[in-house]
């Protein structure tokens, strides 16, 4: 099936967050910090104010007293008493045009008391190290963490005993390897516009992944009940983690209390690459035991993840990174400690696959440098370690429907795996993953109208990967009505069920299965209705091609859309089908895991990749010939969608390998844009050759899985382990530049010229 | 409790739908026909097409060849072959402003071929009158009706044998009355905005008393399924009945699919007043058999509507008048023809107590004339015939919470009946009236939010009556949860629940229904979730002031927000709970009725009023001295709501009575504009005296009624009889003018001066 929403995203159409416009409508500009560390000792906003079109300055003082955080509770909405990175948020104005606004920031006048900064994470963990955050302790969390000095979280899982383990080794592995910040880089950046009626109620547009968080944070911050904001969703411009929380939201909120007008704010894209969350850099310690025979006994991960200036959602980063660091391997002992570490620095938030790219490129690259070592095939090395059903995860949880090897074996039969290449400076590489689809909440309503045809209502938004055709998808398959029959809402939070969000791989699996209840439950009214019409039992009934009969009788049917009809207007009223669902946690090892976010996962996820390679040796580029990517997702509902998403994170997983770095200096970005900022262009990106293997999945709608996010965690060891083939070297220092291939000794004669 | 809405609206903030806007929007007009009967030779909009800004021409041969009406499908989006009245919808046109659309309209050239009109109701009965609509017997219905000639319906109802009672009455009256077109008079003209995606998804803004219904009317004019077709209602600003039906709506999805860009339409007053269809001109024939006591044995009615050109909503309210025809009493014999006749005059619509404004005037005129003839007191002569709990209404539906006697002694004796005022040209009058809920279908939705507020969610406009406010209340009261912390939805028919339409005073009663079921549904899922954090059995729990806890130990309580908060988090799901309500029309006597779109109704309401009126002799003006109206509606919800709409409509009914008449002159309104077609102002209306009587309803949410209806039924009867009261002299023709008054021969003294 095409995407219900391609025609108007094609022909630009689609209306997206900044192209959102009312009638005396204001817009915003954000005032930030230029220093990286530092007391506030007063803001002046008196020029500003007096500026002709400026409507509104805004500052901390004219906000509620209220930090927040999506787990650790840290953030002001604008700096109050510190400012913590270069680029915090302190002020917001409203004028009556853009240029009126930005010139109004230039008048406002910020005293500073510049205080010692940390940038390196390692040396901010140290004791004697500038204490970003005061009084760390006091702040309340949501979910679990330790925390003391500038770690603002320290999440521990273990098994067995890993020094135990290591003594038994025949050999032992320690790297280090070290990631960079990468930005989310959605085309759309973040834009919102928000109404205040006299009421109080407040309306707010914006692009977001999870409209329902959205909500949530807005009442957190700015202490209004949920029942007074509503946040409808506009199309989103993507999102890939990074429209998972508030962002400009409050600030066009608080700039409408106080003008009594609409407001809105649009990102530059300086300001997204400075103000919003990217991907955490890491440091990541591997230190592994291995038997003669290529078993693994033993595996030791440190992890610090610099979170930058605030918490953000660094300890749900570092949660999912410490279950997944030490590979989706059977594995006896394990100690992984992960830090998520306060540095002076951009604020890190969600990306695509948060965590888990970070450690499965360590976890992959370590695992051909051991195989290396041993003299062991690489794909042998991880079949004989692979996990399979009945294993545990790391945290102790059982997996089910495992298709790790399925998807090794695909990726490599299709690569020609065994069959070295003989052209010189070429070579392969293999990487696999394991992820999990985030489970919670999910609700969603399918009415059926008069005339048979079906409106979807959800709470999830669809923010490029399809997600509203694949649920439509299943409403047919339910109701036996065609495809074209079913149209998917927008999500308003005012009127849409409840949903938690298009994050974490959990709208096919979780919504799914809201949904097919939804459509189950209309099915069942509509055989009810039915009944008495045909006389005839509702269990005897069934539906096909839109026609409601004794099963084996489509002949003497009725149409749904006589029976639906009747029911709207002469007996039994509008049939309204509800579909509530929510994934338990399963049971997880809780003396094994502490301070951890998502202990246990409703429903893991596989794959694996094969990259080819060549690498010019005269200047250390590498050219990527092939990528072959196999996937375990249960059950494609819509496999020419899974395979663009595959696609789709691949090449994101490509920039990660090879160009994208967010480039610091002393907190300043100083690569903000997209000339010095590098994401691969199609002349970068080979033909993907997508697989999707794997067995329908207990528990899934239709044995579906979630999907969006392991594609982007293979390419960067898969590439580092294909140029150690090609050419004998090993990066560990993303990204995989020409400099650092070229550096790295692989010609030392070359190198000479 | 204020409403909800009453800030924004009377501040000026709300959002009407001519002040929707849309980028790259255009403006359409519509050009109307200037002949009363005429067939349309050709119609050349070349010239207009080549204008300057005109983007596109619309005409019947661009549009599907679809007739539709709401119960006889006799009326073209524009008109095909045939004009059959002043302002019936030739051609529409969209361009870059509203003057361009004005140009063009000119530009566009008609030709048409007149044929003879007729516009007298009772002429066009004849034989020999112009037959308006050819081939009138194969126009479908939805409704059952007898159709003939130029009778497009015709109702009848019968029940012993009328000539019979005539026989054995002690005395007969026969009388005719006459009533005018009445328009509604909402201050926000119809408007409506329109985009059409290109998937062919329409969207409209609109503003509407059943957003629902024009969903189903838009499919069914363009041929497009109900789920591409997405109606957002605005908030109203007056409906009355007249913004049931499509209206401008269909026009602006024909410009927009045509042109692709959004366009709006709205109408100007005169557009208003020559376009949508007024309250029905009626002339109505009572013939009334009493026996010596002042039983009445015996009651026959002829009703004619004048409904112009096409059917639209006549036949049901030929309906409506018919059951109400013959009065609120227990008569043995009844006999009733409703006729809806076809003129070459503007289409008449819904209007506030359809139908039965006309007949109520007929029949408590009638009343009163009868009393005075016996020497009997009108209220004793009301008394000893009004029907009570157990008794049937004229289509033999047993009646049950019957206030009508309640009703009517509670204004007499608020008005102090009996004691004859002592001054000269003063009176009072009496009248009462028996009035319907509409049941059909409504849905709800109630939304629990994390912190335990809540979205009510609903189809069902609040076009300014305050049912949100209501609803709202019966959500608080059900959920033990402050009135403040309800928010009610807007209506969006992608995502709101179904819901018939505010009409027919079905609100309060169906959809309260629904509501209350769903906010059950809501207590019941709280409690099954707080009964595992409590440990206690649900039976055993309660919720009281934001608590849930055992009876009787509300110390020992969870808060809903802790509750509802785990359930989005942590177990269950989220907490929506949903209520479809279905009134089912009672049983009635189904040999007695023939052609009846509402033959019987959940639940009846019953009013009674006294006014109090000066006459000067010298010039025939009348003045109302004192309203005095007391209201059977069960149980109000927010008894200052209740007596505001009561105002409302009784204020509607003194217009109606005294100073309103769309005045026609061959198919022309003469009269179209504030200036010549007068409402009532504050110095029309004095102060309204209003009482609530009656007890809670069986099967009414907290023993509610409908309301907004009778109240305008009443002025017009009581002022009459007041105007007899005090001068004697009998006004049986609508609007009660000075001159009429004047001319009735009240003083022969007088008159000569």
């Amino acid at each position: 099936m095409p995407r219900v929403d391609g025609l108007d995203k094609a022909t630009g159409r689609a209306v997206y967050s900044p192209d959102m416009e009312l009638p005396h409508m204001l817009h915003g500009k954000i005032l930030t910090s230029t220093y990286p560390h530092a007391r506030i000792l007063n803001i002046d906003v008196s020029k500003a104010e007096r500026l002709t079109g400026v409507k509104a300055v805004i500052t901390a003082r004219d906000t509620p007293d209220v930090a927040w955080g999506f787990m650790i509770k840290d953030q002001p909405l604008l700096a109050r008493d510190k400012v913590r990175y270069i680029g915090e948020p302190l002020a917001v104005v409203a004028a009556s045009g853009k240029d009126v606004a930005e010139e109004a920031l230039d008048l406002i006048e910020v005293e500073y008391e510049e205080l010692k900064a940390t940038f390196d994470p390692e040396e901010a963990m140290k004791p004697d190290a500038p204490l970003i955050h005061e009084g760390l302790e006091a702040y309340t969390t949501f979910w679990p963490s330790i925390r003391y000095g500038n770690v603002c979280s320290h999440v521990k899982i273990s098994r067995g005993d890993v020094e135990k383990g290591f003594k038994e080794a025949f050999r032992i592995f320690e790297d280090r390897f070290t990631t960079q910040m990468q930005h989310q880089c959605y085309l759309e950046t973040h834009a919102s516009l928000a109404t205040v009626d006299l009421g109080g109620k407040v309306t707010v547009w914006t692009s977001s992944q999870a409209p329902f968080s959205i909500r949530s944070e807005l009442a957190e911050t700015l202490r209004i009940p949920l029942n007074k904001i509503r946040v409808i969703a506009t199309q989103t411009g993507g999102g890939f983690g990074g429209k998972t929380d508030i962002s400009v939201e409050p600030y066009c909120v608080l700039l409408a209390q106080k003008t009594n007008r609409p407001v809105k704010i649009t990102l530059s894209r300086k300001e997204e690459f400075t103000i919003s969350g990217p991907r955490h850099a890491s440091i990541i310690e591997l230190k592994t035991g291995v038997k003669r025979d290529g078993t693994i006994i033993s595996r030791q991960a440190k992890l610090i993840y610099d979170t930058g200036g605030y918490a953000g959602p660094g300890p749900g980063v570092a949660s999912l990174g410490s279950t997944y660091a030490v590979g989706p391997y059977r594995i006896p002992n394990i100690k992984v400690d992960a830090y998520c570490v306060y540095t002076n620095k951009t604020n890190c938030g969600w990306m695509r696959c948060p965590g888990v790219v970070q450690t499965n490129f360590a976890s992959e690259s370590q695992m051909d440098i051991i195989a290396k070592d041993l003299g062991k095939d690489p794909l042998d090395l991880r079949l004989r370690n692979a996990v399979e059903d009945g294993d545990l995860s790391p945290t102790g949880q059982v997996l089910h429907n495992v298709g790790l090897k399925a998807s090794l074996q695909k990726a490599a039969q299709q690569s020609g795996w065994g069959k070295k290449t003989k052209e010189k400076n070429r070579g392969k590489g293999i990487s696999c993953v394991q992820y999990e689809s985030l489970g919670m909440a999910s609700s969603a309503l399918v009415k059926v109208n008069e005339d048979g045809t079906i409106n979807l209502v959800i709470g999830a938004v669809d923010i490029g990967q399809g997600s509203s055709t694949i649920l439509a998808q299943m409403v047919a398959e339910e109701l036996g009505v065609p495809f074209e029959e079913i149209s998917v809402s927008t999500v308003d939070t005012e009127i849409t069920p409840f949903d938690t969000g298009t994050i974490g791989d959990r709208v096919t699996y979780n919504m799914g299965n809201a949904v097919r209840m939804a459509a189950a439950d209309c099915r069942q009214q509509l055989l009810y209705l039915a009944s008495s019409m045909l006389e005839a039992n509702p269990a005897d009934l069934k539906i096909s091609d839109k026609l409601i009969h004794a099963k084996g009788v489509p002949e003497k049917g009725v149409p749904i859309s006589e029976v639906s009809m009747a029911g709207h207007y002469f007996k039994g009223g509008p049939i309204t089908g509800r579909g509530v669902f929510f994934a338990e946690p399963p049971a997880y090892d809780q003396k094994g895991v502490e301070g951890h976010a998502f202990p246990s996962a409703p429903i893991h996820t596989f794959a694996a990749q094969v990259a080819e390679v060549e690498v010019n040796p005269k200047n250390g580029k590498v050219r990527i010939l092939r990528i072959i990517s196999a996937h375990d997702l249960g059950f494609a509902i819509n496999p020419m969608l899974a395979e663009g998403q595959i696609e789709g994170a691949v090449a994101m997983g490509i920039g990660y390998a090879m160009t994208e770095r967010l480039v610091e200096d002393k907190g300043n970005i100083v690569n903000p844009n997209f000339s010095d900022y590098k994401i691969p262009n199609i002349l970068d990106v080979p033909k993907i050759e997508v697989f999707l293997v794997g067995e329908k999945a207990k528990d899934g709608p239709f044995g579906a899985k979630g999907l969006g996010n392991p594609g982007v965690a293979l390419p960067a060891p898969a590439i580092a382990n294909a140029i150690e083939d090609a050419v004998g070297i090993r990066i560990k220092d993303l990204p995989i530049t020409p400099e650092k291939v070229f550096f790295a000794k692989i010609s030392p004669d070359e190198r000479g010229r």
